[in-house]
């Protein structure tokens, strides 16, 4: 008889990406770093192993005063914090409307509080059927009903049709819904919505919203934003979440993780936009609550480096570094495309983020072949994450040969 | 009509401890640090006003490489870390039996965890009715019935016979009941529990324990624990805990916020104690998942600073460090207690932490005179918080004087 409540029991074993991450690093501390390929975690490494720290980031905590490190943040975020949050997120593409941003622990915190507000228990979360776990996991922790659809046509493309019907299957059985998508540069898969995609979405949401007795949320997860374009492409589509209906609610999940190397330290962002005034005071009231209540507030050090980093001095700095980081990942990401054509490897199309995927229904033997080779991935039911961002340039050749190898083999 | 679910929607206004603290920030900004006193905020300030950041804390992560600040920690925290916190939070007064610590983001993690693992819906969580307001707000967002029970006898003791009415009530209504105990030097009293009263309690939940259809929980916050006693003595109760009924599962919430002056950092942990291994498994799989789904993983400079603390060398100068900080802060508290007798203020017996309380049914008002003169303090229905934490010695005279003042006249 266990002690923790239902809800709360689970016998899940240990995250799998961790997990995998752990064996990786004990195969690197055995054989050395140069015999083993871990692709397994989501961080970037530079071409040695390293993870990379950018510069123009950590000499901003180097420089900060102990007491901006010390102190509390507010419980909803530094107000410039959340300020510069919306600025630089939208950037020219900034929706109309009354946005707000409440600081959470990394996008986690974000996608997790979208998920507590605006879905009631049993109420469905319409999302890809290639996603990161922790959006299933999180509906479980609250009773949410995640639902999933299939995410892409045989040719790849992102499937409109079946979308459509999830959406129209959910807002049937309950007057709330909320769709959750993971674009640009989509974990696992590496796909981003075009332009086009998004008007079909948008569009198909807003006539939803015309039955005034449905509530529907759209909760966009953009983690890998600032690696999946030119760091201005990719933002166009924030532009049509402009002049919502009342009942058509966006929450934009913002983390300073992967855009600011800054996975450690715990800071993010949701993101609400609406078109009325009402709905955006009882987001933040609604999310500071759920703060208080569950990590209080936010690394006040990363909520003011996105501060200091907002001086032109630093700032010049910082986007240089990122495109630097861009390019390097562009061009791993360009290495592993051509040697997959060249090793016959299907791959799902690749637009951005720090994952190549690679569909296949015998994944985790897969898997297991290769970590025999000290090559780490992640399985899943529809295939394989490869995590490119950790992997440097020279080893994609040997990665993607082995990956062809045991794929075209099974 | 909200957007947001029923459960999720709240006109709470702002948190009042932040939002005070910010009219005393501006008051400052208007008249100086020397014409205000600010007991709002429970963060340590030294006698010129400025926040206590401990130089064997922060030099850690001055030298810190980069890479264990980017870089994630593992869901569950590392694990010298893990293991570091439990040591340094029994010392010599280790309970027997499993015991497991979780990282959380600092205190209200782990005590957001427990009442959200081992409680369910309508669940009551019994607590003193002198408490942090964060403890009513996490049953509010999950649910579970949050029930006070007088905590003092009418000379200020621990009142043992209304505490075991209040478990006894919860017990025959419910299942499954959890007592939440914020000692040594409660927030917002200053009271600490005796060794004995302690005894009563634990005897009292064991007794209980013995219907062994029942599930109980204790939750112990320790906020305070380094600045309410010698550095040990305040320590011997958790010995308590030891061979507990399989039915009787303890947490313990660790925070380094006061402990390390790293408020901004956001470490703490969830410590399950229990005599049953698998308990503690449980407890260890349930915290895991509720950190995947609500912060994801913990500060990873915050954990590297204390596995670092531990090396001998910093060790040494981080505890004299502490030393030198509870003198600062008994000293403080005995300028009040003696200023209290002096000017015939009744104040509720100061054993620790960073505040005193003042209790009068009239707080509101006062703290509304006291504001009149750029004096800020936190108002209850049961009386006036004063955080002497953040107030130098010599302003506490005048302090004590103003609050007896309104007090004595009201």
């Amino acid at each position: 008889m266990p002690m923790t409540i239902k809800r709360a029991t689970w016998n899940n074993g240990p995250d799998l990406a961790f997990d995998i991450n752990n064996k990786a690093n004990a195969a690197i501390e055995k054989y050395g770093r140069e015999a083993v390929i871990n692709a397994a975690l989501g961080t970037l490494l530079d071409d040695k192993g390293k993870i990379i720290a950018l510069p123009s980031v950590y000499d901003r905590l180097d420089e900060m005063d102990r007491s901006h490190i010390a102190s509390y943040a507010p419980i909803e975020g530094e107000k410039d914090y959340r300020k510069i949050v919306i600025d630089t997120l939208f950037g020219p593409y900034k929706p109309e409307g009354y946005i707000s941003a409440i600081a959470t622990p990394g996008g986690t915190g974000a996608i997790r509080s979208a998920i507590f507000s605006y879905l009631d228990e049993g109420d469905p979360l319409i999302c890809h059927d290639y996603y990161w776990a922790p959006y299933r996991k999180i509906c479980e922790e609250f009773g949410r009903n995640f639902k999933t659809f299939e995410f892409f046509t045989d040719d790849f493309a992102f499937n409109i049709d079946v979308y459509k019907e999830a959406i129209d299957e959910g807002i049937r059985d309950s007057d709330r819904i909320a769709s959750l998508i993971n674009s640009p540069g989509n974990n696992p898969t590496g796909y981003s919505l075009s332009d086009e995609e998004w008007d079909e979405v948008i569009t198909f949401l807003k006539e939803k919203a015309e039955d005034k007795d449905k509530k529907i949320t759209l909760i966009v997860d953009v983690a890998y934003l600032e690696f999946a374009g030119d760091g201005d492409q990719q933002r166009k589509f924030f532009e049509k979440f402009s002049n919502l209906p009342r009942n058509l609610f966006v929450v934009v999940a913002f983390s300073m993780s992967k855009s600011h190397t800054a996975y450690g330290l715990r800071s993010g962002a949701a993101v609400g936009i609406s078109s009325s005034k009402e709905i955006i005071e009882e987001f933040e009231a609604s999310l500071a609550h759920s703060a208080r209540c569950n990590w209080s507030n936010g690394t006040h050090a990363a909520q003011n480096i996105l501060i200091e980093l907002e001086r032109a001095e630093n700032k010049k700095i910082y986007e240089q570094e990122l495109v630097d980081l861009r390019n390097m990942l562009k061009s791993r990401a360009d290495v592993f495309v051509t040697a997959a054509k060249e090793n016959k490897l299907t791959m799902i199309p690749y637009f951005g983020g720090f994952f190549t995927f690679i569909p296949t229904d015998k994944a985790f033997d897969i898997v297991k072949d290769l970590e025999k080779e000290n090559i780490f991935t992640i399985p899943s039911a529809k295939g394989i994450r490869v995590a490119i961002c950790g992997v440097g340039e020279e080893k994609i050749p040997k990665l993607v040969q082995r990956l062809a190898f045991y794929t075209n083999k099974k």
